[in-house]
């Protein structure tokens, strides 16, 4: 960078002719299937947009908030969406009936999330005992077991490190626990809204590992939250010394308080629950402790009887989040959108059935397109207005491809609310456009 | 898509070794750093972390949030920051007296936004009078002048063509004004917080002109709002066709009614007060309107005298973010870091000079790195204790290299409050550790 020659100030550089040729090309792609669609459907306008003389526009009416003065900022105020959307909130499960909320999780509307970024006021969340109020002045990380020099650090100690931002997905085991065989939920915020994804800032563990000389014997690590549940989860040394981030920061903020603040191991790939929230404690010895989240908690039942624990990994999944469930749609051209995601690397297809499954087409996967990310995929669909059933089926970079509730039961018992659901997941479309679950 | 082998379900595939080798690699970089730093601060413990006895571990008290249940969380609630995140605000300029907040603005504290997504709760604005209170029901946009189809959309009817979602960075013409010759403002926050950068959702305005027959004689469009100030500004049709957007959604919500709700235009890489917000109407025609923010406003002084209009790209910049104005840093490791944008295309390097720009040394950028979008960059810094000048300056796709203030009066006239401030940018550390504004 230090052989520049003298730049051209003042000169208004177009981007390169090669991305706007990119971008061009894209557009009339899908500028041709939209008036094919138009033309499909019949309509003279493309989606409703309608039509006026141009005297009619000179003569339309100006708006009411073009005639009054808008309403201040409030000073120093932290903004808020509109009270029009007041309707797009995290809920808890319709299915599952809880008598108290110390012990709960709310859901992401992820039907009415465009892109990649989960807002925090969004962001779903499980805690198993209430959320505590700690003050990160007092907040303290201690690092023990098998390290050659225990370390007991404060937040303004971790904060001090050299900072790694990563976009990552989260997702709980239990995501979808309720609809394996019959359709119990009614939108994919109850069927899919244990998913969110992020920015995430933190620091590596391995880098405290390395300063508190953990012992090159040590297999298995310990992390404990600070809350009154005292959730802990055993997690292997490779996966620590791989991705594992020490995380104080989400999506450009600190982290919610629902979200561990100040501090949480963020397990990049792997169930939500080992990503420990309100983190206190990381401890290394040579086995899994055998805390209650993986022996009477987050394990697989077998076909032959036995439960398999340590399930860590989020395999790939996808899920059409429009339409989904509740919705109803018009005849004519309607975007097939959802999410797919892995916990092994990244999404490198996703197919799209109108049919439940017996034909497939590619979608478009939108960019950017990052390892154990959320992936947006979309699917120019013209629906003639017959029933269907439409679905989605991913693939990853490992090419592993999203297995169909069939597959999984061959190799897993499906009874009861069990962890791990990514098997497709169809929406049924009635021939008057209500959209409902499809599963069994 | 369509010839898988059967998959292996069940298997924890491991993510590529070329990834994990790459990981490995660049943290054993950074630890070696870190290690060295360590030995060249002459710390016992890397960055103020407390070693304590294996023996001590165990006898450590439990905190409180362990003993104590934690909160419910409240139903359908939309989540905000934690209290003790409360300083972490949006701020109008200390510099700048304003007498009432109709015509004003707000800054991002980017000292506190770690990552390049910047919270919707704090994303910068500015808005002529006031912000209108939309019901998105009623709001239409119309689409107008020299089309074979003049249209009226409904947000129904504009929320139903394919979605496009991409991350640009956003930056008022007039950021950092206050301090081109000598340092007024104190932190980042106000000299270069009318910055920030989000995921926008929306629909190209081309496929919109498409739908309306734009004439091809048409050379110039206006776009007008529908707040009390009835801000407009005219755009080159050939921006319009090629990227930009109607956006109805920021970072994975609808638009904040400071930001435009229900609906903005989006012009990528130029000023922000182009993406004109609350849009609602669009015009086109064959030369500009000359509105009051292309002739009293958003112009630049030249040295002979005249204003140069239109002036729309906001070109490379950058800015150390941390350690930044007001902070105070300890001998030791300190990693700098900070945002690097052009309106150009993507960032290509940054340097950082630690003497007041004679010697540069490479940053590093962190992916994602984006055409049109925040980069992140970040620089391995042992301050010896000294005083030290730090600055940063970066170049994009095109060539161009962020200029100095010596550089920019060559060729404008720098007088007063200049828009497009794109110069570089010091901070000055004192011996004790003291960091200000280091302009002029």
């Amino acid at each position: 960078m230090k052989q520049y020659q003298k730049e051209q100030l003042l000169e208004m550089v177009k981007s390169s002719e090669k991305d706007i040729q990119a971008d061009i090309s894209i557009t009339h792609g899908r500028r041709a299937f939209l008036r094919s669609s138009v033309a499909m459907a019949g309509s003279a306008g493309m989606l409703g947009a309608t039509g006026i003389t141009a005297a009619q526009t000179d003569v339309l009416p100006i708006p009411e908030s073009n005639k009054t003065m808008g309403k201040q900022l409030e000073l120093e105020s932290y903004g808020m969406p509109s009270k029009y959307e007041s309707k797009v909130k995290r809920r808890r499960s319709d299915i599952l009936v809880n008598k108290q909320q110390y012990s709960d999780w709310s859901m992401t509307p992820i039907q009415s999330t465009p892109g990649i970024v989960t807002p925090n006021g969004l962001f779903y969340e499980r805690h198993h005992n209430g959320i505590p109020d700690i003050n990160p002045d007092h907040h303290k990380l201690v690092v023990h077991g098998m390290v050659a020099k225990p370390l007991v650090l404060t937040m303004n100690d971790i904060v001090k490190y050299p900072t790694v931002t990563k976009f990552y997905f989260m997702e709980c085991s239990g995501n979808g626990l309720t609809d394996w065989l019959t359709a119990k939920s009614k939108t994919v915020q109850q069927t899919h809204g244990l998913l969110s994804c992020a920015q995430w800032t933190g620091v590596p563990v391995s880098w405290i590992l390395d300063e508190a000389g953990i012992d090159p014997k040590a297999t298995w690590l310990i992390a404990e939250g600070a809350d009154a549940s005292g959730h802990y989860r055993s997690i292997p040394i490779d996966k620590m010394l791989d991705d594992a981030l020490l995380v104080y920061a989400m999506n450009g903020e600190m982290l919610r308080p629902e979200n561990g603040y100040p501090l949480r191991l963020f397990i990049p790939g792997w169930e939500g629950n080992v990503s420990i929230k309100w983190l206190r404690r990381i401890k290394a010895g040579t086995e899994p402790w055998h805390a209650r989240g993986e022996t009477a908690r987050y394990t697989d039942p077998m076909p032959d009887g036995k439960w398999r624990k340590f399930s860590f990994v989020m395999e790939a999944k996808s899920v059409i989040t429009n339409p989904s469930g509740g919705m109803k749609i018009q005849p004519g051209f309607n975007e097939i959108r959802g999410y797919a995601w892995s916990g092994n690397g990244k999404i490198t297809g996703v197919d799209v059935s109108i049919d439940g499954g017996k034909n497939w087409q590619t979608a478009e996967l939108e960019e950017p397109v990052i390892d154990k990310c959320l992936t947006r995929f979309k699917f120019n669909w013209n629906w003639q207005g017959g029933p269907a059933q439409i679905v989605s089926r991913c693939v990853d970079s490992t090419g592993y491809v999203q297995p169909t509730v069939e597959d999984i039961k061959k190799v897993r018992a499906i009874t009861g609310f069990v962890q791990h659901h990514n098997g497709l997941f169809p929406w049924n479309v009635s021939a008057s456009g209500e959209v409902t679950n499809g599963i069994g």
